[in-house]
């Protein structure tokens, strides 16, 4: 079959349209086979979500033009260049204001999100919150290296808890030329005699809390500048943070509400990495005696506090027990042995073990290896399984040590890998994943953050996805990049693809509970919880279309 | 066998040494096979070659160090931010002083590259030489659509060859007052009478024509951007830049300039890809009446020239036939047949067929194919071949047009890929591209001031070369980035990986000849041309070993 088509110019032209049909057809069947090992290829999508699919997609479409070909006047001022480079999927810490106005975003916050598998728990609660918290405690203190000015104002705070000895009452103030360097100031009374008057003292605080659009994006930009130097480098500001955090009577309003809020996005389940790399916490007392074990039995009973009342929209929180990537291999045996105990002691809790901080700067996951080979025969013996869940690859090295981190982490038998945002160099690492069923806890905005990718279009997620491995979106350090729950991921994910849609974000937030420790049959109890979240959520999009 | 070892806090440690053994070469089998699709993974080194390797392995570790671990106050003036971020395979606009400072660029400067499989050439020649050849043409006219003045200097030039009627004979400078706007300048003229004389005369024009790193990294920064509104964006210079090359008295110093550059570089052989959209080229009397065979015959007759006496260095060059991807299906017909009538005149030099331009802004392949499909029918009733060689993926977007490009590329039976940034996300492509021997020409540091990648370290590269694609390193429009040659974009891809090596830009420079469009013979002499420059190549660093 095939047509003449008398053109403009009077040439003619002969379409062969039974060819062209051929080709078309061609076509289809090789994007279908491309995208063929993706979650959301083979499955079911009920009418309804289709619906709700072509809507999301739809309004996706129109923002991008109404919101994101908008200029942004007002958002001049955030942009470090001077320039309103606004795009999809562009930089989190200056499009989250553009974010926030997206009806996108309204609706992707109400999406329930499944588990939350990678976020370091100190790191979960907004800065705000903690020195609301922080400020109800009388033992919390405190101070500065030097007296405060507008010049040295980026000077960080060290915030700690004091004992009835330690506190020296002073009320000279952290902004006063009287103040003597590194004397403690209780809270209330530093933020009351501060210049400019607590909104002054927050920002200040707040600020030192939290990772700083000028820092990531400019003076520092790059991920291991912005380790080393970044003076609010997630490090630096988990430092900071656990101050005020590590601090008993605090710490379990602290949980309280990192469930709250995560709850309140849409996330049903945490399994959230516990920094236990500090032998004990401060307790009301301002000693510092409070053990691991209480740690566990205080989140043990937050938890289940939190839950009454919410068993159909919380399905429960484990701890993967972490310590820190530069001990010794003799230190990790230490907290080997801290693991398994409190594993004896709280076996519904303690979830897995890592090895946690900056992979670029710290020891590579080889030099632990025997250690962590026998700290799992031992687990064998003693009829425990604590299974190793380690981060690796959150790197752009190509064949250095915290790319190679890829390779222990697969053969010491990790459950997932945290980040393994350089897992898509490595072919037979991917095919590994698929046939072991290990999926990859990947961290969007906090990989932007760090400068491993520049925007969201260069994120390797969609190369992972079209790849079959399974993924789980996760915030990371949400309290200090300021992606508090999980929407702003799935919205950064969502927006920077146009193969990605409502389905595929349904797998991502399913995986994220299937891939999660939990037995069998609370698993099985979780997937149920979750989907009737999502069949709510459905029907309310639903609701939307009619009007 | 397990060894006891007392540990300095006089616990002992129980290593199971036999384990840890067996652990350690599981890990270097497990790295072995995630290698093993990777050019230089089966393939043989000699001693010589493997002392070389080790030689680059060292010095590249070495620099690191002394070089991109250093501060470069001197470079501070160049980084946009006002901070030297150097680091190995940073920004090239703002790395490149940095970059010709190191022994490793010094000696990769003196490999032989093989072939140059992607490049425009029109932009292939440095600004300042082609202002040289065009002030020697008195044909050569220069305006300005307003007088210049220090706050508008950023107003481009353009360029033209005049007729003898069209002349103005004007002296009044560009940068008078009296400067009637759009008035035609004598080049030679316009250069002399000049405020700042020749040397401002000479930055503005090369400026015109190159790009700006504070546009590239600060002011645009995307890839849309730059394509739609940089002043020195590749479309615009590369405009400017036609106004003095389609000059046919200049274009024949222009090739030779080409191809003298490019073996200087270390390059034996050239397919070029050349712009047929214009018609006709400007003749020595300033008519617009060159035809495309004139070009081809000019392009003939400056290879068969420079190639005296240098048949030990330089294999030859064949040309791709481009026109842009905004024409019409219409229009495209007849490109097609020029190209078909080209081949049949000079079937020596026609080496294949292209459709270029920004791909995000520009039709996709899919507008075309139909008449694609057309013109390879077309051929086989002709007894030509003329291989389509397809831009595509050359994008950050996720199954929009640029990318799906991919799927219509190789639908349409691309010999090569140009670009194939986004290809890494697509596994069955990526398998079809290994079964078909279908070769990535990769530009590095296009896609990097391009803003496809933020740095090399980004880079898709890694991924498709250990995914068992065959790759060749391009350099697209050096003359506007300042890559000229290969070594740059060899270097940039050598500093930011740490498994690649000598053995892998052998494989890179030698599959550069192997899937050029050569046919049978020649290619063999081309590849043997090239072998015995890789071996004195080799000897070279062999006495550099010695000393």
């Amino acid at each position: 079959m095939s047509s003449i088509i008398f053109l403009a110019s009077g040439r003619v032209l002969a379409v062969n349209m039974a060819d062209f049909a051929q080709y078309t057809h061609q076509r289809e069947e090789l994007i279908r086979s491309d995208r063929a090992l993706r979650a959301d290829h083979s499955t079911e999508a009920s009418p309804a979500e289709i619906k709700a699919d072509q809507y999301i997609r739809k309004l996706r479409a129109s923002e991008n033009i109404t919101i994101w070909g908008a200029e942004h006047e007002g958002e001049r001022e955030l942009d470090y260049a001077g320039v309103a480079h606004v795009f999809p999927g562009m930089e989190f810490l200056t499009g989250k204001n553009i974010i926030m106005k997206t009806r996108l975003f309204n609706v992707l916050s109400k999406m329930p999100k499944g588990g939350l598998l990678h976020a370091h728990l100190d790191a979960t609660v907004d800065a705000q919150t903690v020195l609301r918290l922080a400020l109800q405690q009388p033992a919390l203190h405190v101070r500065t290296s030097e007296a405060l000015t507008p010049l040295n104002i980026q000077i960080l705070p060290q915030f700690q808890a004091l004992t009835e000895e330690q506190k020296t009452h002073s009320v000279v103030a952290l902004t006063d030329t009287g103040y003597q360097p590194n004397t403690w100031l209780a809270l209330q009374v530093a933020r009351d005699g501060f210049l400019g008057g607590p909104t002054a003292f927050d920002a200040w605080a707040i600020g030192a809390m939290t990772i700083n659009p000028s820092e990531a994006y400019q003076t520092h930009n790059t991920v291991d500048k912005l380790h080393r130097f970044g003076k609010s480098s997630p490090a630096r500001s988990l430092c900071l943070r656990q101050g005020l955090i590590r601090f008993a009577p605090l710490w379990e309003q602290y949980i309280y509400e990192f469930l709250r809020s995560s709850v309140e996005d849409g996330i049903s389940y945490v399994e959230v990495r516990i920094n236990f790399f500090p032998k004990f916490m401060f307790g009301e007392d301002g000693q510092e005696n409070v053990p691991h074990n209480v740690w566990v039995q205080i989140f043990d009973r937050t938890v289940a506090r939190f839950r009454q009342g919410r068993e159909e929209e919380f399905s429960g929180a484990r701890i993967i027990y972490s310590t820190l990537r530069f001990i010794t291999p003799e230190e990790l045996e230490w907290y080997c042995d801290d693991c398994i105990a409190l594993k004896q002691q709280f076996p519904h809790l303690i979830a897995g073990f890592d090895l946690v901080g900056a992979e670029n700067v710290l020891k590579p996951l080889i030099y632990y290896a025997d250690t962590l080979l026998r700290f799992r025969q031992r687990q064998k013996q003693l009829g425990l399984d604590i299974p190793l869940i380690l981060h690796a690859g959150e790197t752009l090295s190509d064949g250095g040590e915290a790319d190679t981190n890829l390779y222990d982490a697969i053969l010491l038998g990790t459950l997932r890998i945290g980040h393994g945002f350089s897992l898509v160099k490595h072919p037979k690492l991917m095919e590994i994943c698929r046939e072991k069923n290990i999926l990859v806890e990947t961290c969007p905005i906090s990989n932007e953050i760090l400068r491993l990718t520049s925007s969201m279009l260069m994120h390797p997620l969609p190369i992972m996805m079209n790849h079959g491995l399974a993924v789980a979106l996760c915030s990371d350090d949400p309290a200090v990049f300021g992606n508090m729950g999980l929407s702003f991921d799935f919205y950064q994910v969502l927006v920077a693809s146009e193969v990605t849609g409502l389905i595929a974000l349904r797998e991502l937030a399913r995986d994220s509970v299937k891939y999660s420790t939990l037995e069998p049959s609370p698993k099985e109890a979780a997937v149920v919880l979750w989907e009737k979240q999502w069949a709510k959520f459905i029907d309310w999009i639903g609701t939307l279309l009619e009007v």
